[in-house]
């Protein structure tokens, strides 16, 4: 299972919006065959795995990171496969979240006298697919928030100036978490001060832990309630798709934009900003597993004071920039009994910088209202 | 060696103003005798280990922490001790920074026919003493500033609501911080807001890596210009020393403190504050080794703007604040390459909380005018 973990992760950055699984077939504990679901519309790990076993796979073990499926897709239910290849067992690591297959996959297989086991690693094998298991709960995509600091919570100057707090180590581990979603959140103040073009430059990356050559350019979108966002903007211009959210209908503004490329779609907008419960519903209707959510103090914090966050991730540097900078996320609090209780999740190095990954604390978790 | 700096570490409460250091005798490669100093004005590691050695030390092998002393003390010097004791070989791991001592214990040794070695595990004796050495060296003492923040770099709501943001293990560790210092730096408002006693106690802690029962309470020194302290406050009431600094002269005052118990000295005022680096000379003078700095931002702000520190120690907590909640150093910093740079020296999990550990980049460690 391990194997077939390692396997499943060469995946990660291609088949959104499908899961990431792998599959060993192994008989006398020697592994006889591999594979891995590579994207969207090819085949399923099991039957790379059982291609490659051919007869081998009679009798044999199939180990899977995720519940074979019972459905019939562009190929055939891969339940069906491993039955009709005869295999004796098969160990899977976690139930599938899809609803249209939860347990039914499993089920086909003990139907026809396979040997079924579940929940084997069954956390890495959650791990794989955060995105992915959350959207088919029924619920919001999963959501990392993205910040780069100082030591002293700062992101930028009083100026705006912020170019660079983080090393370059940091910023190409960015581009592995821009790979790996589906979409990138940001808003328009941010697309204005900063002309980011979040793009995904997996050719310039020196850790070579990646197999495919091929990566999926996430879904830019911007949260830009007026619709000012320029025409001639990277984030607009970069290859790949550029979805705008306006909060009222300017339709002139709409012509231009859409012109230039980009999609332009209204959403209610509450108070101050884009309705980001609604936002969220939309990206999961489009079928999008994780989200990472790059902008300025702002928009980061509705979305941790909402709750509609999953991961922090800060990247911070060994500097001080001093109490007149600007903070890292806006947040109305007034008493320490409102502070936003976190929980560590990772602490890592990445070249001269600390990167923190934390979670909301259990209480804290809203699984809004899409259910 | 590496039991000698276990043994030395004992001392690591106690033996200010004197240097922590540890001796271990071995004959053929057997530890026959041990020894640390405990406290000043009782015998030297030396002393200890060649009392319990007897004459078995004739001939044997002496790992001592740092350079024995070649000056007349309390006792005569531990060089001599040997030389009678008749030691074959002494393997050292520092020179004494001790203008007194500098080399002259060795040459004292190597006159003397014993075979003399220097410098195993030379960097981790350093980091027994680093305020004892940064002292001898004509400088100022070892300054660390610590603080607890925030995961957005918040120490205080805006009402100055601070307690707790850290949790009970990081408390613990900061007493252990406390402890080993000679003194402790904090500023009047900080006294006034916090009313904090920087008492040390030892009963309390959990993690028993402590190994004599009596610890020094460290000197608590208040930055007070205007002699704004209560007489009634922990920090003068307290067991131990209070020293406060002033900048003006207020002789009523004075009195009120002075009968109170604290001592009132007065240094030059620049600007907003004391003169830092004439209150580092006075404490060196009173012979402290490590300092640890536990104010407000303003001051803290004040030690890094000029380069007066060795460590700074800052306890986040998985928590957020917002931007409205008091930052952790006042620093008037308006563009980017103004930033205060730093390096990581050590990160680790303290209970709930994350200790970081960060020192000055070479290129900014301002030695002080006191060489």
């Amino acid at each position: 299972m391990l194997r077939a973990l390692e396997l499943a992760r060469r995946g990660l950055y291609t088949t959104d919006p499908n899961p990431r699984v792998g599959c060993v077939i192994a008989r006398h504990g020697e592994i006889i065959a591999e594979g891995f679901h590579a994207r969207a519309g090819e085949p399923h790990a099991e039957r790379h795995a059982l291609a490659a076993a051919g007869d081998r796979a009679r009798g044999a073990t199939a180990y899977v990171t995720l519940e074979p499926c019972s459905h019939t897709g562009r190929t055939g239910p891969c339940a069906d496969a491993l039955v009709a290849a005869g295999v004796a067992r098969v160990v899977v690591a976690m139930e599938d979240p899809n609803p249209q297959v939860a347990g039914r996959g499993l089920r086909k297989l003990r139907d026809a006298g396979i040997e079924v086991e579940v929940g084997l690693q069954e956390q890495d094998a959650r791990a794989l697919n955060p995105g992915f298991i959350r959207r088919m709960g029924g619920q919001r995509p999963y959501i990392r928030i993205k910040a780069a600091a100082s030591l002293d919570g700062r992101t930028a100057m009083a100026s705006g100036e912020s170019q660079w707090i983080t090393g370059a180590a940091a910023r190409e581990d960015v581009q592995r978490l821009r790979a790996r979603s589906s979409a990138i959140i940001t808003g328009i103040g941010t697309v204005l001060a900063d002309r980011p073009s979040y793009t995904v430059r997996p050719e310039q990356w020196t850790r070579a832990d990646y197999g495919s050559d091929w990566v999926r350019p996430p879904l830019r979108v911007i949260l830009d309630r007026d619709l000012r966002t320029p025409v001639d903007v990277p984030v607009v211009t970069a290859e790949g798709e550029c979805l705008i959210v306006g909060g009222e209908a300017h339709p002139e503004r709409q012509s231009v934009l859409q012109a230039a490329g980009a999609e332009v779609i209204h959403l209610s907008a509450s108070g101050s900003g884009i309705d980001l419960q609604a936002l969220l519903a939309e990206l999961a209707r489009r079928e999008c597993n994780e989200i990472l959510v790059e902008c300025g103090a702002t928009l980061a914090g509705a979305f941790v004071q909402e709750g509609l966050f999953d991961e922090l991730i800060v990247y911070l540097a060994p500097a001080l920039l001093g109490t007149d900078a600007r903070g890292l996320l806006a947040l109305p609090l007034a008493r320490m009994a409102e502070k936003i209780p976190l929980q560590w999740q990772d602490v890592r190095r990445v070249g001269d910088d600390l990167r923190l990954t934390l979670q909301p604390t259990a209480s804290r978790l809203r699984p809004s209202a899409l259910a």
